[in-house]
Formats: C-alpha cells, sequence, structure tokens
C-alpha cells in the first residue's frame, strides 16, 4: 500500500511515439494561442493580417503566467483520460487561470454547445477572445460560468478541499486538482493536505494534487519555490504524500516525462484502490502526487525593454503591455505566431480535425464532467417528517428538551436514509453540539491511527471532524456542488 | 547553522539535582493545583476540611485537558529563565488553557500586584479560584485581562504567528509558544510554520515552537498525534525546524527530560543567533522546536465511571463532574489532595518561601515582562507632516494623480523615520497597490532562497509579504501587542 518511488530509468524513456508527441504539442500550441488571444485581441484572431495596435484590447487584464502549465496538463490529462477511460474532472487552484479553462472548454467543443454565440469558427474565435475580461463579457478568472469548473478563482486556498469534496463518495472519480505555490501558501491550503487522512481508498474516489511550482506570486517568489528540494519533499511526505517532481522547460522533454510520469502516478492510484478494493480493507496509503516546476509564463516573451520576462513574476499577469509602442507589438506578434496558429485552424477558423479528435467525448471532457456541473447528478434527499420527532407536551411549562438533542435524532434519520449522499461536517463538535443520536448509525470518518479508546472513529463514516473550519467549508462546498448534500456544525461565531 | 540532532545520551542525563527536581516538581503541583482549584472550588481553598459538594461550583465550566502540559512547560521555562537571565514571553496556543495562566501569574505574584483583591492568603486563593469562569469573574480561556498574555484564546490559529510577531525587531527577546495539536490542524496554523522563513537571526528574536501533543480534542484523537513519528518529523522538518521529540508520562523522568531537552534548545538558538551576529550575515537557519508528547489531563483522575480519563479525550473539560455522586467527590478530592496542597502554601495561604523564591523576578517573570504588556514599551511613531504630500493642483481638473502612490511615499518616510518599529504587512500586493516607493528605502523580508532576478527581497525588510492574510493579520497582531506599529494593506475585499 505505500509503493516507493519507482527508478528514474522509468521515466527517462518517453511513452509518446513521435506522432502522439506533434499532435500533444499541438494541442498545447492551440491552447496557449486561444489564451494569448483572450488576453490581448479584439480582431483578426487568427493573425490573417499583420497584428496592428488596433486589433488590441485597449485595457489589458488577465494572467498569463500560470496559464501554459494548466493548459500543459491538461493536454496531458486528457491523453491519459482517453487512455483509460478515466471518469475525471479538474480543479485549477491558480485562481486568475482563467483563460486556460475557457482555452480547453472551446477546444474540446463544451464551449460552443453551451454557449452556441461562441461557435467553433472565426466569429467565434473573435468573440471568445474579445468577450475576455471585458466589458459585458466573462470574467479573468474561472468561473461558474466556465464549464467544467466548480471552483471558483479568487480567494484562494480552497482547490484541496473541494477536490476531495468532490472525491468523496465518488468511488469512480479522478480529481486532478493544480495547486499553484502562490495560493500553497495560504492557510486553507496548507492544512488541507491533510484531507489525506479523511479519503477512503474503497468508497471514494482519488485525488491527484499537482503542485505546480512556477516560482513566483505577483512580484515576488514563492516560499515552496525557494525552500531545497529536499525540504519540499519532507514537507509533502510529512503530509502523507508520495511527491514526484518533475522540473524542466524544454517542451519536448517535457512532454516525454510528464507521459510517463501520469501513468506512473495513475498506476499507483490504481493498485492502492484495487488492493484496498480486493482486501475490503481501508487504510491509509501513501497516495502519490506531482510537483511539477516549469517557468512562470512558459513558452511566453523571453525579454521585454531589456527585462527578463519568461520564468519571472514580470509574467504573472500581461507581460508586454502598451503596445502602441512598435518593439512591444512585435514581440506580441512573434509571441502570437510562435504558435502557428495557421497549423491549428482551418479556413473556417475551426480547430483541424487531427486535433480536435485528441481530447476526450461527451462527457469524458473535463469541461462536460457532470461531476462539475452537480445539477445534472443531484439526488433527492430523502428526508423523514419532521413532525415525527416532535417533542411529547402533556401539559404547559413541564417537558423538558434539548432542541439540538432532537436535531440529533432527526440526522440520524437523514443518515441512515442517505447513506451515500449525505454528510455532516464540523470541527469536532458534534457531540458537543449535542447531536450525537447520529452515532447510533455511523461513525466519524478517520483513515489515521486509531487506539481502543476512540469514540466512533472508521473509515467510512458519515461525519466529517476537523478542528479547521475552513477544511469544513471547502469539503462541503466539493461535495454540494458535485450533486450531494451536508451540513455544518458549528458553534463558532464566525462561521455564521 | 544547521546543527544535527545530538546523540540521545545528552538528554538521558539530567542536569537537575535532587533539591531542584523535588522543587521544580513542587512548583508543577502547586500550579496544578490552582487550575483545579479555579475549575472546581467555591470555598475550602485549601481543603482544610474534608471537601464537600457545597464547597464545588454548581456549574462546572473549566479545561483540563491541556492545562497540566502548561503549567509543566511554565515550570520549566521559568527555571531557563532564571538560569539564563533571558527576557522570555510566553504565547498559550491552547485557548483553554486559562487556568494554567493565571495559576502561573499567580505564583509569581503578578496577580496579586495587578488584582490586590486577590492577594496570596487564604482569602485571595478563595476568591482566586471563585472568579474563574463565573457570573461576574473572569473568562476561562486566556484572556487579555491575564498579565502575560497578548494572545486571546478561542479562534484558534494565531500562536505562531503573535509569537513571531512578538519577536520581530526584539533582537533579545526569546518567545516560547505552545502550540496545541488542536490548533495544528487550523489552517492559519498550518500555514504559519512558514514564518521560519521571515525571522532574521541578526535583528529579530527567537521563537521556540512546543508543539505539544497531547493527542485529543474535544471528542477526536488529532491528526498530528496520530501519523508515525517519521512523517511527524519530516512534516516539520519541511517547514524548515529541528525538531526534538520528548514523549512520556513519568514526571520526574519527563523532569530530568526536559530540563535538559531546554538547555539543549537554547544552546542551539544562542548558537544560531551568536554565529549570524558575529559574522553579520542573516541566512536561515534550521531553528530548533520541540515536540512534547505527553498524555491529556496529565495527573488526572485515571477512570471515572469505569471509564479511562487520563490520557484521554475525556479529560478535556471538566473530567469528573457531578460531585453530588459521593464516588465523584472522592475522586475530585483524592485528586486535589494528590498534589498535597498543605506542603505548597503556609498557613496564611501563601506560597511557601522555598517555591515562592523558585520563579524569575520583576520584569524577567513571563506574567509581568513588558513586552507582553504593549503599552509599557510603546515608542511614538513619528509621522511626516502629510500636507508635504499634498498633490499640486495648478488649475481645477488638470492634475492627475494616484492615491496610493502618494500613500506609498508617505509610507515610505514613515518607514525612513521610524526604522525598528513600524512595518508594512501585505499579501504580495505591496507594488500591486502602487506602494513601490517605499522600496526607495527598504526591501522585502525574505530568507528563503534569492535569485538574482528577483526585486527588493532581504533579510532586513520592513516590508512582509506572504500570500496568507492570515499570517499577515497575525504577524501584525504579535507586533502590534507588543508595542510597535504596522500596515496592512491588501485588495481583498474580505479583509476589510
Amino acid at each position: 500500500m505505500q509503493p516507493g518511488p519507482r527508478p528514474a530509468a522509468a521515466l527517462a524513456e518517453g511513452p509518446l511515439n513521435e506522432s502522439e508527441l506533434k499532435k500533444l504539442h499541438a494541442f498545447w500550441r492551440a491552447a496557449n494561442y486561444l489564451s494569448v488571444g483572450q488576453i490581448y485581441l479584439l480582431a483578426n484572431p487568427l493573425l490573417r493580417e499583420p497584428l496592428q495596435a488596433k486589433h488590441i484590447k485597449p485595457r489589458l487584464l488577465g494572467h498569463w503566467g500560470t496559464t501554459p502549465g494548466l493548459n500543459f496538463l491538461y493536454a496531458h490529462l486528457n491523453r491519459v483520460i482517453k487512455a483509460r477511460d478515466l471518469d475525471a474532472i479538474f480543479i485549477c487552484g491558480p485562481g486568475h487561470g482563467g483563460p486556460a479553462m475557457v482555452a480547453n472548454a472551446y477546444l474540446e467543443g463544451t464551449y460552443s454547445e453551451v454557449y452556441p454565440a461562441v461557435g467553433r469558427d472565426v466569429i467565434g474565435l473573435q468573440r471568445l477572445f474579445r468577450q475576455f475580461s471585458f466589458p459585458g463579457g466573462i470574467p479573468s478568472h474561472d468561473a461558474p460560468e466556465t464549464p467544467g469548473s466548480i471552483h471558483e478563482g479568487g480567494e484562494l486556498g480552497y482547490a484541496l478541499t473541494h477536490a476531495y469534496g468532490a472525491a468523496f463518495d465518488n468511488p469512480d472519480l479522478k480529481v486532478f486538482c493544480v495547486v499553484g505555490d502562490g495560493e500553497a501558501e495560504t492557510g486553507p491550503l496548507a492544512a488541507s493536505w491533510h484531507s489525506d487522512k479523511f479519503l477512503n481508498p474503497i468508497t471514494d474516489g482519488a485525488v491527484l494534487p499537482i503542485l505546480h511550482l512556477n516560482g513566483y506570486k505577483i512580484a515576488n517568489p514563492t516560499i515552496l519555490a525557494r525552500i531545497p528540494e529536499s525540504e519540499l519533499r519532507q514537507l509533502l511526505e510529512g503530509y502523507g504524500h508520495m511527491p514526484y517532481i518533475i522540473e524542466g522547460d524544454d517542451p519536448m522533454d517535457m512532454h516525454q516525462r510528464m507521459a510517463a510520469l501520469l501513468e506512473l502516478v495513475l498506476d499507483e492510484i490504481a493498485e492502492i484502490q484495487g488492493a484496498a478494493r480486493k482486501k475490503k480493507r481501508a487504510t491509509r496509503p501513501r497516495w502519490p502526487m506531482i510537483v511539477m516546476r516549469t517557468p512562470k509564463g512558459w513558452t511566453g516573451p523571453k525579454e521585454v525593454d531589456g527585462l527578463p520576462v519568461e520564468g519571472t513574476w514580470r509574467s504573472h499577469q500581461v507581460p508586454v503591455d502598451n503596445v502602441a509602442k512598435p518593439e512591444h507589438l512585435r514581440i506580441l506578434s512573434e509571441w502570437l505566431r510562435s504558435y502557428r496558429p495557421e497549423e491549428l485552424f482551418d479556413d473556417n477558423g475551426a480547430l483541424v480535425a487531427e486535433l480536435a479528435e485528441l481530447p476526450p467525448t461527451g462527457r469524458r471532457r473535463m469541461s462536460a464532467n457532470p461531476h462539475a456541473n452537480g445539477g445534472e447528478l443531484t439526488q433527492e434527499l430523502r428526508l423523514p417528517d419532521f413532525r415525527d420527532f416532535a417533542s411529547k407536551v402533556e401539559k404547559p411549562g413541564t417537558t423538558f428538551d434539548e432542541a439540538t438533542k432532537i436535531l440529533g435524532q432527526f440526522l440520524r434519520d437523514v443518515i441512515a436514509q442517505n447513506p451515500r449522499i449525505f454528510r455532516l461536517m464540523g470541527p469536532d463538535e458534534t457531540a458537543s453540539n449535542r447531536l450525537s443520536a447520529v452515532f447510533d448509525v455511523t461513525n466519524r470518518t478517520w483513515l489515521a491511527e486509531t487506539l481502543p479508546v476512540d469514540d466512533h472513529l472508521a473509515p467510512d463514516g458519515r461525519v466529517m471532524e476537523v478542528l479547521s473550519e475552513h477544511l469544513c467549508q471547502g469539503w462541503l462546498e466539493g461535495y454540494l456542488l458535485t450533486g450531494r448534500h451536508g451540513l455544518f456544525t458549528c458553534y463558532e461565531a464566525f462561521i455564521h
């Protein structure tokens, strides 16, 4: 259950043949092109005429830095989803990653299905670009309206808790969760690595955390990118994970290595789940995770005005602005053309056929997976009749009862009648809040060590207790947004 | 700068002679007695008559579980403060540790100095006990009115950030910070271990984190107590610390080992600071920390109603209640008498002389240290005349300026005029908020690795940037409450 690191040789051999490599790389180029297009272009979406300042948005507002890494991962995850027929969703922790999520939903066709005005042609492309971070358009962050998203960018820190919330009680689901190294500095995120003590390898799905070290926040380096690798490894192992670290900036080399690494970690996840499910014994495994260290603004402008941009904090948002300067316009034009859009889109502006057939189809697309659109999967919660729990009052002023104790009896029956679609979250206050009746029918989820004196701990409890209101909140959000039900009880004033 | 673990032999030999050991243990017994007294007793404070139900508070509200561990640490820290003439304060992370903090302030005499009605005699003892968690009395948590406290119990998670905030720019201060294993599950606390990347061994003081694993929260075990020790060690080393783990329940053995361990870690801190100050070169050391694993409710009732209590979650609050039951009253009486109060207090109810002389005196007492009462040390902030920064308006409607850019110029001068008593905190938004003028005179504090491309990072900056509003807030609180000044800037709605 605790597989050790594989020999490095297994990673050095690339699993992609030349044609696969070429197509995967082209798909990434397409996503990057669409991302830069969204940030910059008002018109001339396929650069069929020389780029001019009038084609550029007058006010540039979008985040490039995190985007190429997200696009890289998305393309690779698509490959394994298809190869293994995975049921998977994508949690985009870096809040500013809007361009990437929209670009991929568009490349998969989902975007045009949901928003028919943004079709898969030149006019659609132009609308896709113009609407981004534009008056009357769409947010620059991953947003509820982005197909495939259950995770709003903005207040950072909840990526992993949302991922775990989605995975609970979804045994066949894989949740790919990208954690930005900025977000990783937040309290909620720092605590949420411990969610691995609450994930049941038999009845829950898997979360694959991918810590993306692009090294910088807005103007500063990130802590996790600036501690020795040995220390980072200790930290992540201390959180209970088996980290696999992949680092580089050469695209072809990185494609081969990422393809190999994903095979490896998905094999490990399959082994962990397979063994637990076969033995019917849920213990805490050392779940694999990925640390990907790539340059911030990878494939973007290397230098602007004599200052390094790719691989630095200057790539965070708009790496080259003020396109009234001819030199800046030239840099932008060369950057966009470096993705060779003429090879990626056909005469009508549609993605060329050999790329369009790359992603998974239908509900296997991460942008169209029904788990990421909870309403499609929601089952009605069976509720007992609350009248059955009424306190009997024979004569006024003679009956004594505790309101929450009776609520506990009601919740006990809710849990019993909804064994796989309802969870109760709280910071270790379920008993203190007098809801103990729930323990007649369930336990507290706990995959860490237990002792005989412990009270109602089990790997498959319906009650989730951890002394972090952030985790309770995030887990519940992830659980609800994937179509289930739950309740967060707490007496702390600050959660009400 | 990165000392490895010392051979275990160094810990096995106890540094305490028999008399020291006996007195230290007696002081701990006294603190424990006063803690239990506060939780339970209305009258008969020294048990000079047989304990009866009428001596007990009718409603029992207080937290015993964490208290004996806090008292143990406090007694040992007093020893080293005196031996080394340390300037030190105590941050009591376990929010419920009120009985311990009040008991120690009372034993040191500070409590009676601040609250003369609660004198060092039988009547004072009775008042001390009665007021605790009682109508018109004092809170059950460590509170602002508790002498020596800058850290309010309640919303858990800020112990370490308060400790670091106190240590910044106080090069001679030691901050002993107890982190409960409940609190350690919170987001703010999980992130705040990384504060060690922001502590300058030359110009700042030292923080000694003491993670107290008593194993349980209210009704549940804690995560950090239920992962393998190897994993815990990886986690804490991954956070950048050198953890020393001490575990046991035999008081005499634990006294010797804790005394030895404190010598060791204080030597290491002295070495780290000494080397950096001698070389005038601030790098990030691997600061020592302590993990203390002792039973929850240590020295309390072993069993009540046939159920184990000491060492379990049943010790969290009131380990034995309903003293109308003779058996419960007997357990409480035996528990109180186990500390042998007749040996600890004289006929008048004052602490016996040989114990009263144990703690440090005057401002060296942690309960009377002026750093923990910021008002005593506050220096006026020198502020430039804001009129000097006014935007010149020659003619209405013709001048364009950015308000925060001008604020940045004002703050630049505030920093220049107050080089050691003012800090600017923020989640990597100082430049983004147009306050960049501050970088004309200072840098961002950063003790982690740097690269040539980095912008204004240095070990001694006045600007503290980390992508955790919790850390910014906690650091600033610790800094302000120890008598300094600062500002937290951020554009996130949720901090306003």
